[in-house]
């Protein structure tokens, strides 16, 4: 795509004065419109070093009111950072509904500049893209608008630049060896950035390649772009919140991009497994020591690991995961609870805060319940749209694959019990003191839709069994079976990586 | 404190079964309690390396309701932690209300381990326990409970417990070097942990020695404690908010623990200067271009600067920071607008979300609006307890002192108007299509309390003008007079600085 690129054009200061006003004034309006619309909005800026990224953007936030955008130098990960997948940074930095995210360099540095200076392969580097192309894919699918820029000046022109930067006192420390040498192998970077460029120009978040020779004839570009595409993207947001409004159920049909390994469908799930309690003791004690030294190991190999609990209410979610807890090391997991979303969760992508969760290289993430609600409570209760709700299947498989990708173990468990169980367990704790606040009215009220519930249930495990992700059932009408097999479980998954 | 503990003492293992079974039922029973209370604890774990604070942690979370609670970890700061005042990794670790946090060591290491492996000299070991008292006085007084536990072992028993580790093949990766290279100097930390605990056994938060040899002994203990301490602690919290409802307000009668200098009253204040518009682009322009230089010069010395802005409605604040902000790069400044608290910021300490956009060194973070919030809108309407407002003066001085300890230069600017000015520009807005969004009803509402809210002001540019943080009040009545002065302070505090 660079070799299309005007460097020439040219803008004199009077005129641009003249015209970068009147779209300033604009993209004031679009901001306070925008938040009204609560459309969210991500800018990034890429390109060549002394492109002048760093000048536009300062331009920009200008024009911005200072509540509504956040500006995101990216830098080398951090040690923290380097120890998650590489996406989980940027996912972090997703701005809220209304809001702007402005990026200074951003996820595409990784495959252009870290794609030569890291030694990456090629296959590692469209693989990298595959991901940001989902990632995007997934935003703009939500909602988001994804701007993205790249500044493009020529060869001679960045020498000259470095040149002037070196010859001042004050901003020669900018300018270091790399940056010289990046400009000595220019054209290497030049097929990286071109490459780059044509994967990565996709319809929902196309490219605009921006010749920066001149400063005025860019900035007066980018304006021009911010305003058409915010403008375009709150109406097109407005026309779809009306027709969502009017549209009818779709039928789900959907069509996995994904392996999917069998499932069990919850009505066949044999429920009648039990231990008896002195067996049980003898092999939680053995299991859980079991379960110590895979921590170490797992720990040592930097392989983190995520587990799921899902299942019904009362089905034993936190007894098992107390059993399962109990031999780990408490500085290397945690148990995270998920509940309903705060307003500021809810005002991000629904992966967002997941997203957060995930564990680092060597550490255990225990979610009590997860993203799956998504395709279960959000479905069933119509907190998420059937658009939404059917297109988090693959969007769920995407996710847990950008973790098996970084190298997660995953272990899902959906806990089963019967219905006449449940009914059984809620009476028991109604009748019994110190576990009376454990039952809410929300309770019954699930349970009254039992039947929704299990045919969400059915169709999740059928598109989210993928196989480097598959569900475990855990018969837990018998909670004490229950508990060893979900320990047993995860053995198996960290023997079968480790060994 | 370390020569009076019991290192002997013994439990037998069916007796603690008993006593720990009901003192965890309690517990689980209390942290529902503090739930209600919206009561905030700390429990903090430090100790001898291998005294057992993991295994400590590990059964005691395992009690506990997981939504309730997070366990954090300290180990030696990352790159983007020693960035920032050593404090800054723990404010943004505390709990919300109704919620535990638990460290697994604690701000205690630095002064101890660290200490010793540092090569701190004594003097700054004791400046930063006293900021670690004032830490902790700020949080008790704001009604959290903190909970320190130091685990304590001989000698000997360290030895032989790193030995044991030692000799599995699963577990003596986790014995270092270090670690027993302390354990030969196991004197020379005795020194420092004493230290440290006489030093910072406070009232407000003391110390709990527990004699670590027998782990059922240890447990039960420290069960004991958090029972007592909590149930303790939610209910001298309810007499509070109830005499909190009944109680007159105070007189002020302050008396500042720091030096102050000398500030104006804003009645006293001549507004009638002014700047012609010529004059004015000239000195725009070339102030502007000296404090990009500067910039360059703080981020190379790894200076942070923190910039407070606060003045009347309609002051000019935002036209006043976007001419502060023009000339700087934007990788290294941020405004940070701040306005009504979220719901999760009020479940914290005020200070809580200030102490998260502290900037990194080298920095700039350019507050509009700020932490004064609590001694001006919080006490006009009451949001603070006259308690809580008056409290403020003292810990928002040792806010910035925190923050100055670290290297920060602080500029604090009150722009001034008077109320004819207010009205007029709260008029002009009202007749200016493009500017109708900036003028709200809240914007009238306070207006009809000016003479609540200069009485307020005076107070705040009275107590709370340090040497190290002086106030500048910028004479904003002409808007072009105000922005040059407010440049023109910020040059000159780093060039104070960095001469």
């Amino acid at each position: 795509m660079l070799e299309k690129v005007n460097l020439q054009r040219m803008i004199m200061k009077d005129e641009y004065k003249q015209e970068s006003a009147g779209l300033k004034l604009q993209l004031a309006n679009l901001q306070r419109a925008m938040k009204e619309a609560g459309f969210p909005v991500i800018i990034l800026f890429d390109g060549w070093g002394a492109s002048g990224k760093g000048s536009m953007i300062s331009d920009i936030i200008l024009t911005l009111d200072p509540r509504g955008y956040k500006v995101y130098s990216t830098l080398p990960p951090t040690q923290e950072e380097a120890k998650r997948p590489f996406l989980w940074r940027f996912w972090n930095k997703i701005p809220a509904k209304g809001q702007f995210s402005i990026f200074d360099r951003s996820w595409y540095q990784d495959v252009t500049v870290g794609r030569i200076e890291n030694g990456m392969t090629d296959e590692q580097a469209f693989k990298k893209m595959d991901s940001i192309k989902t990632f995007e894919r997934q935003l703009t699918d939500d909602g988001y608008l994804i701007i993205k820029f790249f500044l493009h000046i020529s060869k001679k022109e960045q020498k000259q630049r470095f040149d002037n930067l070196e010859s001042s006192k004050n901003t020669n420390w900018r300018v270091t060896a790399i940056d010289k040498k990046r400009n000595r192998q220019y054209s290497k970077y030049y097929v990286a950035f071109d490459d780059m460029l044509e994967y990565t120009d996709v319809d929902y978040a196309p490219w605009h390649v921006i010749g920066c020779h001149n400063r005025n004839s860019a900035l007066s570009e980018i304006y021009r772009v911010l305003v058409k595409e915010i403008s375009k993207g709150i109406q097109i947001k407005k026309e779809k919140d009306l027709q969502a409004q009017t549209t009818a159920l779709p039928e789900i049909d959907f069509l996995s991009r994904f392996h999917l390994v069998e499932a069990p469908k919850l009505k066949e799930i044999d429920l009648d497994r039990t231990l008896e309690e002195e067996r049980y003791k003898d092999l939680l004690n053995k299991e859980q020591k079991n379960l110590k030294k895979l921590h170490n190991r797992l720990y040592r190999k930097k392989v983190p690991l995520v587990v799921v609990y899902e299942g019904w209410d009362a089905a034993g979610k936190g007894g098992n995961i107390k059993r399962l807890a109990a031999s780990l090391d408490p500085r290397g997991y945690e148990v995270i609870p998920i509940s309903a979303p705060t307003e500021i969760e809810k005002a991000h992508h629904y992966l967002w805060r997941f997203w957060q969760g995930v564990p680092k290289a060597g550490h255990i993430a225990i979610f009590d319940r997860s993203w799956y609600g998504r395709v279960m409570v959000e479905r069933v209760e119509g907190f998420a749209s059937p658009q939404e709700w059917s297109r988090a299947y693959n969007e769920i498989n995407e996710f847990e694959r950008e973790l098996r990708s970084a190298g997660a173990i995953i272990v899902k468990f959906w806990l089963q019990i019967d219905k006449d169980e449940q009914l059984r367990r809620f009476q028991e704790r109604e009748n019994t003191p110190g576990k009376q606040w454990k039952l809410t009215q929300e309770d019954w009220r699930n349970r009254e839709k039992w039947d929704q519930y299990e045919e969400a249930v059915d169709d999740m495990l059928k598109y989210t069994s993928t196989d480097f992700a598959p569900w475990t059932v855990i018969e837990s009408q018998d909670k004490k079976f229950g508990r060893i097999k979900a320990i047993r479980t995860v053995i198996n998954a960290i023997e079968e990586r480790l060994l």
